[in-house]
């Protein structure tokens, strides 16, 4: 049992990053609290949506529940944030939406697909996606006065995206304002490096966190994890991985070419259609960068997921 | 026992992928080769190298042992190079050399650490760094007439430095000329996703691959590897890891602030100087792209090795 529990009922959950927001629970360094969070689209995607219910999606930023103020944090201080527990209720989504993502002019429709959940799987016409749930958005209030987009991510957290920061993972913030103002949500059941297709394995659900000053000095986001890099393979256990090398003038090139590539593979290979194939490398294709210094960059893409 | 051995004596070493070099073997698709390859100092650096000595270091290119002949290969076939084995012979450098690597306007100087190898760890001022050997540039001669770099990798491979081509990973390559015409050489007892200071665990040794051709269609590097994504964690097995996020507008500008956040982080916990740090950075830390789509792009750089 946490110490705390915050439900997502509306009025915990905010559209902003903002210093001026008033806290909705007040914790001691160290406390643990239960965070139930809407999922990224809102709450406004039936089970069964359609590329119609992406489009009508109408909310400001990620609804975040929180803030909750640490008693005691100054700024200059540093939070710990340990995730201790991120929970599904079997139902997520996954969604292309125009103009966003990483491939933008080459997939300029609505497309989506509602997820099947069961423990430790996730289904994805007919491919098991191991999952690996995580808060994709967690963060502190910035200094500078004002409404802060939820969606960049900044020195002090928020749409970070790290999908090591599972349970067992601490992630450490510096404070910025008094109380830190500590917010959460956008839970992913499992995403790939790059979140490329703009969604992961969007989901409502509960993330159980310690938030704890720490005696350490950052001025931008670290982790510490006790788990490996990366999944350690497929969802019955192997470690059997296809990758493929995207090659390009630079990083950003070579990596929409790594993710070109995969889509590629996975058409030719596979079922799927193109916006399925980029939505699968959103939510399990890890993108590393192999080089960056051989005139030529090479950024390799591994698919997590036996197709 | 491989079916050939190829010495890394003069006459079967390279500087320039080319069509028309004459092959130094011949082989049957299938045929295992043990390929010994001179290091990327070109056999020039003593095993007490100082700054001058990389200074003086004059070579033309990679010293790539080959080209290989494979027996029936055509243009349009696809090359399965299976990893079998990559030994080290107890040394090995990593260099600085100014106006290459990822941060060239940083680390203006030259720089050099020479490494004791033992079994499957190296040690950088005390730090155990896990060794996992693999071919850092390995490809067929280019359709195009004419000697070619072999600094950038291409579709034909090369200089592709993807550190998960250990013993137990093939490497598909399209084939472009008669024969196929694959070289290797660039050998890494270690190295870390990007290989940011422009060098690895740089080691002379030998490799063995079979060479096969694939009933598959591919126009660029593809991967399988039966191994993890990554390294699992620290020499002595454990897999606490620690990673900062960098923060940019674009995938350049977010991978090199995390491999200046992790420069900071190591010059601030350890006696490590920033060229010292660059170096380790290259050689065991790894570079994964969190999110590349909510307008302020994650790079993460994960430290391999406990400080």
């Amino acid at each position: 049992m946490a110490d705390h529990e915050l439900s997502r009922e509306d009025e915990h959950v905010h559209y902003d990053f903002d210093r001026d927001l008033d806290p909705v629970l007040t914790v001691d360094s160290g406390d643990t609290v239960a965070v139930g969070c809407v999922d990224a689209g809102d709450g406004q995607l039936p089970p069964d949506a359609a590329p119609e219910d992406v489009r009508a999606v109408d909310a400001p930023g990620h609804p975040m529940t929180g803030p909750i103020e640490i008693e005691g944090a100054e700024p200059g201080d540093t939070l710990a944030v340990e995730i201790l527990d991120v929970n599904h209720e079997g139902i997520g989504w996954t969604y292309v939406a125009p103009g966003a993502g990483f491939l933008p002019e080459e997939f300029p429709d609505f497309a989506v697909h509602t997820w099947d959940l069961d423990g430790d799987v996730g289904y994805f016409h007919g491919i098991e996606v191991p999952l690996h749930p995580f808060p994709g958005n967690l963060g502190l209030a910035p200094a500078e006065p004002g409404p802060h987009s939820t969606i960049p991510p900044r020195d002090v957290g928020g749409n970070l995206d790290i999908k090591h920061l599972t349970p067992g993972s601490t992630l450490y913030l510096p404070v910025e304002v008094a109380g830190g103002l500590f917010s959460v949500g956008d839970l992913h059941a499992a995403q790939g490096d790059g979140e490329v297709c703009i969604t992961a394995v969007e989901i409502p659900g509960t993330v159980t966190v310690r938030l704890r000053l720490a005696d350490r000095d950052v001025d931008s986001p670290q982790v510490e994890t006790s788990g490996p890099f990366a999944p350690a393979g497929h969802a019955d256990g192997e470690t059997d991985v296809r990758a493929v090398a995207g090659l390009g003038e630079d990083v950003n090139e070579a990596s929409r070419e790594a993710v070109r590539e995969m889509i590629a593979l996975l058409v030719d290979e596979t079922a799927l259609t193109r916006e399925q194939a980029y939505m699968l490398c959103s939510t399990a294709v890890d993108l590393k960068l192999s080089e960056v210094v051989n005139q030529t960059v090479v950024v390799t893409a591994y698919l997590g997921v036996r197709v």
